[in-house]
């Protein structure tokens, strides 16, 4: 049985701040941990310094999302094996969007998958999904489904039950309430929640999104100051499916 | 101190019957209840069945969304000062978009309102609101604020904050865990959840969405048959302000 | 040299009404003629009747677009290698999203391709395109390109310059005043604009679509009667690319 | 009777290298010249400089559009009674939505106008034009509607018919081949198509645009240079109608 963290969205400095602090006292009560580092530069991708901060803090594996690409740095990342970048992108994308960790006896795939409605055009995750799982030895199979639309998720996990360990939404920066193991064993939640400031609107200060709607103009957005939260789920997975599946949420 | 129930919105057949059976009993507990019906009626829109059943149910105000104007019988139903949709539409168009309930010696107006990230273009949200806050004697003022994305019901709770009691997010279907109340006194919930089948996909049998996402071609949705759950969330409001907030969630 | 005739989307009756009148005066002028026919049935899909119309009136090939599945009888008519659905869809599709066609001694490939950028997600155009162009003798390539945005129909077209004869889009239902050969011999215009009624909004009776936009409510559109008109393109193809094109335009 | 021209998006150096060279030439032509300037300063939004060369090269009206304001130097123009912002925004925006002019002893208003399919949200464009033709003495009215989708912008045009002298489209950067005058008088094209460099993916260097859609990331894109093209309208309006329009191009 092994005994997986994964923390959402890491937002800027307040995310890595409270990343660096917590993840280290729960380190020795998972077997696993994964982090989304997508927002951990400043509130857009991934630099060298952040993606060092994310593993020397405790992470084995760090996925991306729509952002993987904000920041150049990234490109001089993608060769480390426990950095994830989505993964129904067209063949010849650099780096990888799955990758198989071995944990004691025990193996664990982690996913990086992109959804559709609402976001950019790239493959489609269900057709990908299915792709991947023709792979032999994948052991558990941890999907974080970096997607806007509760129906998209929701679809995926559906179509997923009983293949893989678990898939657990990302990218809406708010956790929903919503943990269960479906009917074939996989462990499903809408939205992690992501992991940066608590006072603010997904990550920003409230000054610029609502000066934005107020006035449908452009306005710059500033990383809000202040208290963090880590939002995370913790999961147990036992011969590729899922045990257990609960909600973790600090907050400063 | 007014004890506020609201019910996410009541998707279909397996919804309305969940709400008839378990809101009478629930009914004492509060001294209003408000209940989103924009998915009653089979899925999409409210009609006369619907909104008598919710109403019998116990529901004191009947908030709309995006598929208010669905089912042709709402037109009839406008003239009811417990029905409620959008605010932020055009002058003229029929019914009203926010209603002024007294419960005791207190006052309660109840505001539906759509959001346009994501979503078809109405008016802007932020600015109605704040004209609508010019009235005199709203007592605790309660927006249903229905909309996809998180920033933009994050933006609008901050934006409100202090001025209205509560901002509850609708219609992603998925219950946040992030209830809280804002620095001035607003309660705040990213998004209720809905009412209605509990094994589906947003409400529709998962084989629907399924279907439509791997092949890319339209398909048919049905509501799924089978258990069911509520959602919502139970507010305390005093002196236009929120002194709790909590969860509700019940499965068949 | 082919001379190759395209009309742009059959809309409803006044459409079918035009195309059958003018289509048989025009056929001796062409070697080749394909039409577009993903508005044929009532504004929406292609049923037997209106394929049989198309092709009864002198079409070699029939296109299609994102109404493509609308009407169930074209799951019927998909085994007929004159019809083409959109090309970058799941393996498994029914019909062809391509057909090779012998014109004398001369050959010509007809594609019909989707566009992603304020559509329905589908496979990469782009991908699909340079896999497609790996087959063999596929002759003189024309590329039914029906999307949106102008951005994503230029750039395809540029992307394509000198492997392909053209690139016509539709989809807007407008013609553009852009047609022109690019440097490596591919010729190509935005949009071929559609065949339908005159006086109207994209092929609506004005009244529906003002009503919805004014009032911010769904309204039902109708095809709108009256005179019609016939937009189409006319080029000249030899070895894989055009040597002339040139709008077509009649109108009742 | 007078003679308008308007020349569409003015884009980056190309755009406004043609502009300056071509307009001047043409001045004596016409007794109103009205240039859309939204994508005059490097493509994105407008500053002084670029301000002052289109005006200087003969214009005596300059709108803007979606990217009204990316260049933040514009705010230091609105004053100018001769640069028109979009009018479908907030109450105490800066700048005007619309102006009057007097040319000999007629009168002109220019308005500019945002859609909302497919775009950011704003304010209602029916609604706002229905009340600003409540205003007296607006003389011939001309509308560059700056917006996406062609339903919408034949929406607008057919819903104006005969209370404004033009609706020409803008945003699409590709001229449309429809110019027509309405039933009851409004001159109606759908796009004006742009103003800069010719051999160009709506003015980008076709490489940014292709990689982007072939890899699914973002790529930097950069203005092509090179050979220029404008492209507007010429107009006779009288009476507050339009007796002709015409589409003009001109290429390098
Ligand atoms: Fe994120
Ligand atoms: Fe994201
Ligand atoms: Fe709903
Ligand atoms: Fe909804
Ligand atoms: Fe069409
Ligand atoms: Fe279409
Ligand atoms: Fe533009
Ligand atoms: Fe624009």
């Amino acid at each position: 049985m092994l005994r997986v963290f994964f923390v959402g969205d890491v937002y800027g400095k307040p995310g890595r701040r409270v990343l660096a602090e917590q993840l280290p006292k729960l380190r020795s009560n998972f077997d696993f941990i994964i982090v989304n580092g997508e927002n951990a530069a400043g509130g857009f991708g991934l630099n060298r310094e952040s993606f060092e901060l994310i593993t020397g803090a405790g992470a084995d594996a760090v996925t991306l999302g729509n952002h993987a690409w904000h920041h150049k740095e990234v490109y001089g990342l993608l060769d480390d094996p426990r950095l994830i970048r989505p993964l129904n992108m067209p063949s010849g994308t650099p780096g990888r969007g799955w990758s198989t960790f071995e944990v004691g006896s025990e193996r664990v795939t982690v996913v990086n998958l992109l959804g559709r409605v609402f976001m950019e055009a790239v493959h489609n995750p269900f057709l990908v999904m299915d792709r991947l799982l023709g792979q032999p030895d994948l052991g558990s199979v941890f999907v974080d489904f970096h997607a806007e639309a509760t129906s998209e998720k929701a679809a995926l996990a559906w179509h997923l039950d009983g293949r893989v360990a678990a898939v657990i939404g990302t990218h809406t920066h708010v956790p929903t309430a919503d943990s269960r193991i479906l009917p074939r064993g996989t462990a499903f939640q809408t939205d992690a929640g992501f992991t940066g400031p608590a006072h603010s609107i997904i990550g920003a200060d409230p000054e610029g999104p609502i000066q934005k709607f107020l006035t449908e103009r452009p306005h710059r957005f500033g990383v809000k100051e202040g208290p963090a939260e880590l939002n995370g789920v913790m999961l147990e997975l036992e011969n590729g499916k899922a045990l257990t599946i609960e909600r973790y949420h600090y907050e400063e």
